[in-house]
């Protein structure tokens, strides 16, 4: 390049991350946690493009043209077409759903790991793009399914190794208050106001709280303090499937209008993370925008920055995490590569994850450098060890040294 | 919703894919057999975000100008920044690099597999967003790194279960080749035409390319037919290493021109499917862009919509791709629900992926559901089996039945 040309920036661009190997490696481990977990429901993975035609958010009413206009990145293609980003994965699986209605066999179990963005203002340590766990049932208004739903929430986070003590859930049915708001006349305006005091409640005291539901939903309303059926009924259940941290709430309300029924909130019991963790609900309308007879739905999220907080405040990440190279080999001289490759690829055939150091540098230093990036063994490939057939395999954490052919040290790794 | 309110489309965005469960079985297949075979070379995995500053792609020059403006999806931001979804992922690993040139341990071995979009016309068949396999060694001029990652390309086709007959590797060295273009007093505009004719090689008849490449080089100039030193001795290595099926061949030049040595590119033998399953090359000079001493790399990209159809051509996708669900737990009515998910729930703790059917539908149907999805197996959970404490496995492939109590049937699973 020419010196007089301007430098590049090496940052990424503003609210997005880039993972590096040691971020990545927590990332996958997450990941692979929440599908495991998803899979061992029945859950079956599915994904669609991060670009969708922005009607697709458009049209859930006039609280989402400003979602849409200032919350999004939307723009506009050469073909004239409005797309965008998408802001969350409900409306593309809701969409999806509804493409296929007449071939799919209901109910279904549907996971996914999409990657999200919200248009920000800059403001420190928000970001713009984050991953989400999206699990949904559809097809049946069985309440095993949200029994189900909740369950699996609760096993992933136990699949982290939390403990019952570490976290609670809290559910409530947005059905039943949509009863009360009619029981007490109030409007669809004042019944909206009342829902957003509401979600509000655990950032206000209980006075400030007391004088803003009277505001909105008249000086007579007040939360209920007994469950409604529908949710005894699943606390019920989940108490015979052992799920001890489960209880009623009637200020879960979740932000989005299109719930229906059960809704439910994981919040992290730890004083310095005391957050929900995710939630999720009941819409059994939303796949009516498509046409057709509406196909009810039950799922939760579960961000993947909500869910690193969550372990490293709990301690749950384990120390082990980073790469999956097994063995580095150890080259006396940068002249030995060919050799070495040759045993890289016997030992690869053997199943074993194997990398050659091509540093060029001094045995200590790559022993060293196979050390610092969390290689557990290595192997020193020189002409001696190739004559002989015979090599060390040594332990990098205790300096234990085992020798044998390679068919014998690969046995010793699996 | 109002009846008289226009329907949404359940079309995903022009040029984009749904992945629905059996499609997305193949994605998984593809992608975690990429990922297994790059960790088996020691190969750590990053990631990034799709949206990158468009600064990134405009710097390369003037023919990337071109491309930044008409082929990818670029936009202006609230904060008016420009910004572009990657259409390659090359420049992102390189700017990660060079991010971090003084905390890495070089020689490094990374991996990604990003989507990346191209903004094309819309025409039938071309995808605007794909997948890809990115795997480059960073930091090493020695000539292993190049046999390493052409070794690694094939090791994947074979790990899918590919045959040396059915693909052919072919190298060649873009440092020679402008050695040559030097010895005939090239321009560099005469070069960038020679090179483009000499890419366009294997669409042309062999006198039509005779002639274009007199037109662009002179008359006197005409390919090699021997391999340069540096080519040798990468075959000489591949061929030590069990590769048979590797060339050279001077007319792989690749289109990027940050390529600066090794170039190859790797070719389906089929007759139905005679073309590049993928390419790579050497491109000593990119992480130059951000200032500061040039980092080497090498490395390669591998397409996922390629990749499928180099499968189907071969044969080589496994018939039991699906499902990760094995066994499904029928129900004699609905009511049996919370019953099922307690041993749904119990097979699970016992590592098993187990769905309930909450359909409510007859028996019968329920397992020809379950047949219909690739689930390997039933279980009926009724009242008789919860008091008897044994339960009967049916395998449906051949009706076969195993009677146990739930470990025993766990362990038959495992």
């Amino acid at each position: 390049m020419k010196e007089t040309e301007k430098k590049l920036s090496t940052d990424a661009y503003k609210g997005v991350r880039d993972f590096y190997p040691e971020d990545m490696a927590v990332q996958s481990y997450i990941f692979e946690t929440w599908a495991e977990t998803a899979e061992s429901f029945g859950f079956d993975r599915y994904d669609a493009s991060v670009l969708e035609p922005s009607e697709l958010y458009k049209s859930k009413g006039a609280e989402n043209e400003e979602m849409i206009n200032e919350q999004t990145y939307t723009f506009t293609d050469r073909g004239d077409r409005e797309v965008t980003l998408r802001p969350e994965m409900t409306p593309t699986v809701a969409r999806m759903i509804a493409g296929r209605r007449r071939e799919l066999s209901f109910p279904v179990r549907w996971y996914s790991i999409p990657n999200l963005f919200r248009y920000e203002r800059a403001q420190r340590g928000r970001l713009r793009e984050h991953w989400q766990l999206n699990a949904d049932i559809f097809g049946t208004h069985d309440a095993m399914a949200d029994v189900e739903i909740i369950l699996l929430a609760s096993a992933i986070l136990k699949g982290f190794g939390a403990k019952d003590s570490d976290f609670e859930i809290f559910i409530n049915n947005r059905g039943a208050l949509n009863d009360l708001y009619a029981a007490h006349n109030l409007s669809p305006e004042q019944a909206a106001t009342a829902t957003a005091v509401i979600d509000r409640k655990r950032k206000m005291s209980e006075d400030e709280f007391k004088a803003a539901l009277a505001d909105a939903a008249g000086p007579d309303f007040a939360l209920p303090t007994e469950a409604p059926e529908s949710v005894q009924k699943i606390l019920s259940a989940l108490s015979a499937l052992g799920v001890v941290n489960a209880s009623y709430d009637p200020s879960i309300v979740r932000g989005f209008n299109y719930y229906t029924g059960t809704v439910f909130e994981i919040f992290d019991t730890h004083e310095d993370n005391r957050r929900a963790l995710l939630g999720g609900g009941r819409y059994d309308n939303l796949t009516g925008l498509f046409g057709g007879e509406p196909i009810p739905g039950i799922g939760f999220g579960m961000g993947d920055v909500t869910m690193r907080d969550f372990l490293e405040t709990h301690n749950l990440l384990p120390v082990t995490l980073g790469t999956k190279t097994q063995v580095m080999l150890i080259l006396p001289d940068l002249s030995d590569g060919e050799r070495a490759e040759k045993v890289a690829k016997e030992l690869r055939d053997l199943g074993v994850n194997v990398a050659v150091d091509l540093s060029g540098k001094k045995l200590g230093d790559q022993i060293a450098r196979a050390d610092k990036r969390g290689i557990p063994y290595v192997i020193t490939v020189g002409e001696q060890e190739e004559a002989s057939g015979t090599y060390t395999l040594k332990k990098l954490a205790d300096g234990g040294e085992t020798k044998g052919t390679l068919t014998e040290l690969a046995n010793t790794l699996r």
